[in-house]
């Protein structure tokens, strides 16, 4: 195969650029393409040129669209994709649909594709590697997951002698913001959210971002390329921020801890572990370190012990980092005459473990009766669960409702057993509520 | 020429490697290409085979020596690179000579080589590049910086859309172990160099590291990569660590900085700033919070922004890590029948800017008489050199030799300046010594 496209290639004195979506990435994509294309083609081979902007009626309106040649600019999706001067399609519309149509549209007909969709990568991937398997084209999502931090590539390439144990991710900017004003000036969760929304940093719709369905997104396409598995959004446990409070910071400061929202993807010899959920880590870990709407990716391997990736997840400029390297690597592999390279390795078969399976300590905030015999109570219940105390500290006590604060570490435990426990505990009559429970990750 | 190659390559029914030097680091590699060789050749397409290995006749008595068929050894250098089964060399010795004959020899030969040896492509790569691009055929050297710890690999593809502007690196992980235990344990220099060696992150010749010497041949190749020039371990600036004490950590602490011994590369419209010493940086920054072997490396970039990476920087497994990927992208290309792919780019031609005209903030730490307007004499001589104190602190005094020790920190100053007025302070009589003075990076 590419001895005939390696003839062909041989011809190009360019390499075709498609684009699909007009919104901020694809702007500053096609930014950089223009402005940098000395550079770039010194790097391809041969020039890099737009040839084609699939866009939107409501498109045209935007500050990007006067950047460019409207000649450029196509409504017509039958007339984008047949516009055979096209080598490299590139996907920066996001969301699941039409982007799945799209690029299967634009693989089957044999053109390499770059995307930044990390819900259409994360959801059909297998589906798209196949098929560019199938027609001898790649396919690269480097943006899809931590913005131009290398993570895909790392992963494909520098990363792959290793057994991968662990991932451990902060993945989601919107989320460390708010946790980062939580943390830092002892802001409540809805405020810091308005502050994140104030800055652009979360949506006007901020679901996506706090219910941890972001982070589900990208752990899934890290976790299936990391473990040669394939791990769908949906077999994710996702818990989100929403029910983090400032006493449970105050509380896990006081406790040594920092508290993040980490996407954790574990592999043991039988079975797979994937969840995305709060977590209280240790205040001076490298994680804990990380600020604001920044990302890290910390990564464990057989070989490389701990790889921890680090910069700015989201954003056009970052994003276009990422991009804009796919396109000079599908455009070099169009010159060679080769196709995409990395595919998703053969599968392993290993399952996801069940949530109820998975074991880690816990920290608990129960509002109880401020009397004696309490403790006793919490503890018999834990116990009968094999759930050991490490640590249990009595906060605040409210002398006229005669109530106290306690917070509970608890020793590693199975997370069936501390389900059936917090049941329990709910019905005690000295637990008058229970605050929350965070999990643990040492 | 790929079609040649090519042509022959899909005769291929494995892909042979041929290994010089049998050390830690070569005993590894060739364990994991034993150990791993299924999983290899998945990546691959076919197999990875060693074929042979070349060593020295001391060799021969090393653990990892039982641990292959010794119909694999040789200590003839001329037989080595007559096998003609060896597609790839693999480059595992160290230091400039032999290995730089040994690289000259297999590029020139057509074949693809991959190495770890940090000084002689520091020294020579660009030499090696140029007969590799001849010989179509690729150099691989993620291993020689940064152990495990992708870097070659991003900067070469997933980064390559930026104009780099920095490069800020703890990337001797010897070094920063020793700064580690004088921060934390208030250890001075010597004691924390035997506990490096005892541990075996020091050598009994430990000058290499300390002196920041094996830092300027990281910094050369990542600095060359990064800004498409030429940089020379030479022309690097270069201060070790060895006249650090548990004072200037202490005041460090006190200012709010910690002490870390960073690579330094900048890149401005006309020159390139390349330097190696210890300096100052803000406590609450990712890279003060790097400690022991560990390395991180900052790059900023006109798109991504900052990123860090961080991992070890040594050690037989996790240089495994790079060396084996770097063997499987090599072998990928003998199967494709593809050469080397990236190569040092066209040179800017970037002068390296004279470390007397950088700009940097300092700390100083005098020992002066105690006693009134010296702070007035001080202050003199660094307004004659246009340089502003932003603090200044007295610290211990010591009655009975009627001296006092003061800190001074600086508004940023040029490098010349700085020197010239440490000249002049040495010379005024109220001066007993300028104990220590270390450059900051805020």
């Amino acid at each position: 195969m590419y001895l005939d496209s390696g003839a062909k290639a041989m011809k190009k004195q360019s390499i075709g650029v498609g684009l699909i979506g007009l919104g901020t990435i694809a702007g500053q994509v096609a930014k950089v393409l223009i402005e940098k294309s000395d550079a770039l083609a010194e790097h391809v081979g041969c020039p890099l040129v737009l040839r084609k902007v699939k866009v939107l009626p409501q498109d045209l309106t935007r500050p990007q669209a006067k950047e460019l040649d409207s000649k450029l600019f196509t409504t017509d999706t039958d007339e984008f994709f047949a516009t055979p001067e096209i080598d490299i399609v590139v996907e920066a519309i996001g969301g699941e649909n039409p982007a799945r149509e799209y690029l299967n549209r634009a693989l089957s007909s044999g053109k390499h594709v770059v995307t930044s969709n990390k819900e259409v990568i994360a959801k059909h991937g297998a589906e798209f590697l196949s098929l560019a398997q199938l027609n001898g084209v790649g396919l690269h999502y480097e943006a899809a997951v931590g913005g131009g931090i290398p993570l895909i590539g790392p992963f494909q390439r520098d990363l792959l002698a290793n057994e991968i144990s662990g991932i451990y991710a902060i993945i989601n900017g919107t989320t460390n913001f708010i946790l980062t004003r939580m943390a830092r000036d002892g802001m409540d969760f809805p405020s810091a959210l308005s502050r994140a929304q104030e800055l652009g940093y979360a949506e006007a719709n901020p679901r996506d971002d706090i219910e941890g369905i972001d982070a589900t997104y990208k752990l899934a396409i890290l976790s299936s390329l990391a473990f040669h598995s394939r791990v769908r959004p949906d077999d994710i446990y996702r818990e989100g921020i929403s029910r983090l409070s400032s006493r449970d910071f105050q509380y896990a400061s006081e406790l040594g801890f920092a508290i993040k929202l980490l996407a954790i993807a574990k592999q043991s010899d039988d079975s797979i572990e994937v969840r995305v959920h709060p977590v209280f880590i240790p205040e001076d870990s490298l994680l804990a370190k990380v600020e604001g709407v920044y990302n890290a990716i910390l990564v464990e391997g057989d070989l490389v012990g701990k790889v921890l990736f680090f910069g700015e997840g989201a954003g056009p400029l970052a994003t276009s980092s990422a991009v804009v390297a796919n396109i000079v690597a599908a455009a070099k592999d169009v010159v060679v005459g080769v196709g995409g390279g990395a595919y998703w390795k053969a599968e392993t078969g290993k399952q996801v473990k069940p949530m109820a399976e998975i074991e880690t300590r816990y920290y608990l905030r129960l509002n109880v009766a401020d009397k004696p015999g309490v403790l006793a109570q919490i503890s018999k219940v834990l116990g009968d669960h094999q759930i050991s105390i490490s640590s249990f500290i009595q906060k605040l006590t409210d002398s006229a409702a005669q109530t106290a604060e306690i917070v509970i570490m608890t020793r590693p435990a199975q997370e069936k057993a501390m389900q059936q426990a917090l049941d329990e505990l709910a019905s005690l009559q000295v637990v008058k509520e229970i605050s929350n429970f965070i999990r643990v990750e040492a």
